[in-house]
C-alpha cells in the first residue's frame, strides 16, 4: 500500500473548513495529520463536529507554522481574506503546495484587490505564480502549480455558466447580466446580528449591489477566456437556506440559435469534465440536485425571437463553490483521480 | 352610524381568500357576510382559521349564487383561472360590483388568454369593461368601474419597478429583464408533490421559463403605459419562504443618469401614492420589510458606467400581489378612505 | 372626541419593542410619543422599519428619562433583564404607570432572582408591588397596579395550559412535565454565532436544561394558584422558526377524567377570556394558527388508562408571550376594552 | 478481488429509497444490480436524482419481481407499509436476503399491526422469523437473519435513549415519557395538501396524539428488553426542517444517581457500539450534528432532587432512523464490516 498523503487544514473551524475535514476524512488518498482554528482550546475536532466520530482522531490546534510544517505536505489555508497572504509565503518556502480557498490570490492585478478588499496586497511575488483553480479552463497549470487560489465561490457559478459560449465567440458584445443567489453559509460563521435566524429567515434581499468583490474576479477571468475586455452586471442575493448558489444569466446571441443547439455545444464542451453536468432541454437545475456535492449543474433555453439565452447553474456554495473544488485542485496538483474523495 | 358594505368572499379557503378574510374582518367600513370555499362542510370560518375568534362569526358555505348576491353588495371572486369568468357575470348583471383576483379579466386580448390559460375565453363582453386593477396607473378609471381585475402578483412588483422610467422614457429600446423571486403561497393552497415541504425547502429554482402567464400580462402592461409594444425577458422563481415577491430589475438608460437623479424621478411619481415608498440612495428593499403589508417597497442603483440601472421592488404577494391590492380597489371603488383597512 | 393616551416605548427596536410599536401605532386610544433605542442616531422610526410609513412619524432616540417622562403618560419598558430595575423607579415616582416585559419585577423571591440572573436585584421596593401581568389570574390586580411585570413568553403558554385542572385540583401530585419549543425571536435581536441563520436552520435542540430563568417563574405561579408548592419539569428547546411557542405538558390525573369532561372543565373556565381558546375534541393547536395574534390555543386528550392528560398549547412568543399581552395589560390598566388593538 | 454483492431496491424513488441508492452507490462491496419506482417511464436513477451522475448507470424500472430476483441476491424493499408483505415472500421463497423498511414485519403481534394499520396481515409465516434490526439490541440475531424488518425511525430514537437504563433497572415503573420532533421527510415524498411548504414552514404541532403506530412498536421492544410490560406515553411533532428526530425522554429514576454515574452507564452500555455517540456531561445533541450520518447521538442530565432524567437522542430518521440502518443491518447479515458505507 502506498503512502497517504500527509494533509493540513489551517482554519478548521469555518463552514468551508469543516466541509474541508469531511471530505478528506473519507478521501482514500490522504490523510488529515493536522488542523488549526481559532476558537481551538485544544479540543479534538471529532468534539467540535460530533458527525466525525469513526472519521478522525485529531486535535484541532492553534495555529503553528512549525507544527503544521513539519506534519503536512499538503496545506489547505481556509482563512479569512488577507489573512492568508501572511501565512501563505513561509508554506511555499518550506515546499509544501498550497491551495488558499481566500480571495488572496485570486485577482491578478494587485491594484483591483486593493480597491475591493480595502487592504494592500503584502505577497505579490507568490500572487503571479498563483494559478486560477478552475479545472475545466486551468487544469493544465493546475497539475504543475504549488500555490492554487481557489475561486470564489458565486465566480465557479458564474464563470461554468458562460465558458461555452464566450469559447464560441456567441455572445453579443460584453452584454451578460449575471442574478445570482446564495445560502447563508457563503457568509461565513459569524456573530452579525445580520445573519441572526430571525434577520434572514422567511425574507430575502439583494446586496452589495455593484460592489462586491467576486464582479471583478469574473470579469478578469471572462477576459481573460475571450481575450478581450468583459464587465458583467453582477447582483447578489441572499437565500434562506443554509448551502447553494443558483445564478440565472442572461446573455444576448450574436446570431440565431435555437436551444437544442446551444445545449449541443454545451454539452461538447463539457462532455469529459467530471464535475460538469448539462441538463437536457427543458430541464432547469435546483439547489436540491447539488447540495452536498461538487457538481455545477446547468440548463439553458434560447428566446429565438428576442435572440437571447438564460442560462442557470447551480452549485453547492461549500462544495463546487469552496471546499469540494478545492479538494478537486489537489486531486490535479498530486496526480490522482480527480474524482477522489468526491464521488 | 352609517350602514356598513356588505361584502362577499367567494373561494375564501385559499391563501388569498384567507387573506382577504383577515383584511374585511378589521375594514371599519365593511360587513364580511358571505363567505364559500370548497372543502366547506358548513364549517365556520372560524373554526378553519382560529385567530379569528373574537373578528368573524360566519360560516364558510358551499357556493350558490343567490345566497350570496342576496347577501352582499360587493363581491370579491378569490376563485381558480378559469372558473371565476363562468361566475362573474350573474353578479354584475345583479348588479353587484366585482373585483376579481384571478387572471380571467386582465388580459385584454382573448386569444393571449387562450395562449397562455390553454381555454376559451367564455365572458369577452365583460373583458371589455374591466378595469385593470393597479390604482398607481388606473385609479381614475377604477374609481368607476364595476368590475375590476386584479392585477397579477409578479406583475404589480415589476409595472411599478419600471413605471417612473416608463413614463419618462428613460429606458432604452425594451430590455428590461425582470428576475423575480416569490414565496410559495403564491402557487396556492393545494396538494402538489412538487409544493411538499421537502421538496421546496432549502431548494430554489427557476420555474416555467419564457412561458409563465405573467410575461404577456406585463407586456400588456408596459404597452399600454408606453405607448409601444415592450416585451420584456421574465424569470419567475421559486423561494423557499411563505409570503413575499422580490424582482430585480435590469434596464439600461437611453442618457445618463445618477441614481440620486433617477431616485428623485421614483420619488416624486410616486409621492402621493399611499402604497409605494421609494428608498433613499444606499438602501434596498427586502421582504421581512414587506411581508404583512400592502406595500411596494422600491430601492435602485445606476451604474452610470455602463448606463444601466437595477432596481429592486419588493411586496407581500398577498398583499399587494393580490388580497390587501383588491381591498385597496374596493375602497376605491366605494369612495372609501384608499388606506381604510390596510394601515 | 376623548383625548388619546400618550404612551412611550423604551427599547423600541428590539423585537418585543418592534412589536409593541406595531401595536400601539394601529391602537385607537393611544398616541405613540416617545420610542428610543440603542443603536438609534436619531432616525426615525419608519426608516427602521419601513412598513411603519403612514403608521407613525417619530424619531427613535438615545434614551433620556426626562424626554420619555414628559412626553408620556404611560411607559412600556422592553429592555434587557437587569437593565428595567434600574429605570422603573423613576418613572414610578413621576406617576407614570409602567408595563415592564423584562424579567425584573416577575419573581417575588429576589434571592431567586439573583440565583437565575446573577445579579443583585436593585429594587425591591417596587418589586413588592409589582403585579404579575397575567390577566386569566390577577386581572382585579391589574386594573389597580401602576406596575405590571409582563410575564415571561415560556410560562405564558405553560401557566394557561394547567391552570384548569390546577384550579379544580385534578392533577397528581405536583408531576407535570413541560416540553416547550420556542422560535428564535425569543432569543432577542442580538449578534451570536449560535443564533446565526446557518447554525439554527435546519436543526434543534433542548438547551438550558434545568438553568432557565423561566422555570422558577412558572413555578411561583403555580405555586400562588395552587396554594402548594409545586416545581415542574421544563425543557425549552430551540424551534427554527421565526416566532411562536408550542408547550406540549404532561400531567397525571387524580381521578379518571374523559377527553370531553376535561375539556369542558377547560371551556368554562376560559369562556370569557378574550384570548384564550379551547379546541373541541380532536383538534390541536399549531404555531401557524396563533402567530401574530394575541391568543392563546389550548388543545388536550386524556388517556384514560394511564390517568395522563397531555395539554398542548400555542402563543405567538412576540404576542400573547410578550408586546400582546402587554398591551392586553395596558388595556386592562387604563379601563381600555381589553381587545382595543389586538383583534 | 472479491465479487460484489448484486443488490436491488425496490421502491427506490421515495425519500428512503432515494437514501439507500445514495448509500449503495458508495458502498465498496455492493453494487446496485436493480432499482424500481412507482413512477418510472424507463428513466435513469441519475436523470431522476441527478447528483448520481458519475455514481451509478441504472434504469429505474416498473416493479418485476423476475427482473429484481434474477438480478439480485439481496434486496431493500421500501415500499408503503401493507405492500411490503405481499412482495416478500417470493423474495425470501428465491432464497434473498431481504430488509424490509416498511412497518409490516415489526410488530410481533399480528393483531396490533391490524389496530394500528387497518389492514389483515398477509404473511404471518414470515412474520414469526423476521428479526427486529436493531443492532445494539438483536446484532446476533441480525447475523443470521434472511427477513429483518428494519426499525420505525421514530422507535430506533426512543429506544437506544432508554435501553441502558431499562437493562439495568434503573427506572421506577414504566413511567417513560417520550416527546418527539421529526423532520418532514419522515412523512413520505407525497402531495398532500397539509405537507405544503407553506402549511408546514413557519408552523409546528403535535399530531397523532396517542395513535401513532410507533408507539407500540416501541412498547413491544422495550418490553422484551426489560421482561415486563412497558407503555410509554409517546407525542410525535411536525417540524420545519427536512430531516432528523430528536427525542426528549423523561424517565423517574428508581434510586439516586448523578448525571455523571448515569453518563458512565450509557457510556459503558455503548462503548463498542459504532454509531451511538454519548455526549459528556453538559452536552446535549442536536439535529445539525446528525444529519446525513448513521448516528444516534444521545445525551442526559439528571434532577436528582426530583429523581428524574431527562435524555435527549438525536438521529437523522433517513439515516439510523430508515436507509443507513438497512446498510447497517445488510453489512451484519453479509458479514461486511458494520461501518462499510456509512462512514
Amino acid at each position: 500500500m502506498t503512502k497517504k498523503l500527509r494533509v493540513g487544514v489551517v482554519g478548521a473551524t469555518g463552514y468551508t473548513g469543516e466541509e474541508l475535514v469531511r471530505l478528506l476524512c473519507r478521501h482514500p488518498q490522504v490523510e488529515l495529520t493536522y488542523a488549526s482554528g481559532k476558537e481551538s482550546r485544544d479540543v479534538k475536532l471529532q468534539e467540535i463536529f460530533p458527525y466525525l466520530k469513526n472519521s478522525v482522531d485529531l486535535k484541532c490546534e492553534s495555529f503553528s507554522f512549525e507544527e503544521a510544517a513539519a506534519r503536512c505536505d499538503f496545506i489547505f489555508l481556509s482563512l479569512p481574506h488577507t489573512v492568508s497572504m501572511s501565512v501563505a509565503p513561509a508554506f511555499l518556502k518550506a515546499g509544501k503546495k498550497v491551495v488558499d480557498v481566500s480571495a488572496d490570490y485570486r485577482l491578478k492585478d494587485a491594484k483591483v484587490y486593493e480597491t475591493f478588499y480595502k487592504v494592500k496586497h503584502k505577497d505579490q511575488a507568490n500572487l503571479k505564480r498563483a494559478v486560477y483553480g478552475l479545472p475545466e479552463v486551468y487544469r493544465e497549470k493546475i497539475k504543475k502549480a504549488i500555490l492554487v487560489a481557489n475561486p470564489g465561490c458565486y465566480p465557479t457559478g458564474a464563470i461554468l455558466g458562460v465558458l461555452p459560449g464566450l469559447r464560441h465567440r456567441l455572445w453579443e458584445g460584453d452584454d451578460v447580466t449575471i442574478d445570482a443567489k446564495s445560502g447563508v453559509t457563503g457568509a461565513g460563521r459569524k456573530a452579525e446580528r445580520s445573519l441572526n435566524f430571525s434577520e434572514v429567515n422567511e425574507s430575502f434581499k439583494a446586496y452589495k449591489l455593484f460592489e462586491h468583490p467576486h464582479a471583478p474576479e469574473i470579469n478578469q477571468e471572462l477576459s481573460r477566456i475571450s481575450g478581450r475586455s468583459v464587465a458583467v452586471v453582477f447582483v447578489p442575493h441572499l437565500l434562506p437556506v443554509n448551502r447553494g448558489i443558483l445564478s440565472t444569466i442572461y446573455v444576448r446571441l450574436k446570431k440565431e440559435l435555437t436551444t437544442e443547439k446551444l445545449l449541443s455545444i454545451y454539452q461538447k464542451e463539457y462532455a469529459t469534465e467530471p464535475f460538469v453536468k448539462v441538463y437536457p432541454s427543458g430541464a432547469l437545475p435546483e439547489l436540491k440536485h447539488v447540495v452536498h456535492t461538487n457538481f455545477c449543474d446547468i440548463g439553458l433555453r434560447v428566446n429565438e425571437e428576442r435572440r437571447l439565452a438564460v442560462i442557470v447553474t447551480a452549485i453547492d456554495n461549500l462544495g463546487k463553490g469552496a471546499a469540494g473544488q478545492a479538494v478537486q485542485n489537489m486531486n490535479i496538483m498530486c496526480g490522482f483521480d480527480e474524482t477522489a474523495g468526491l464521488a
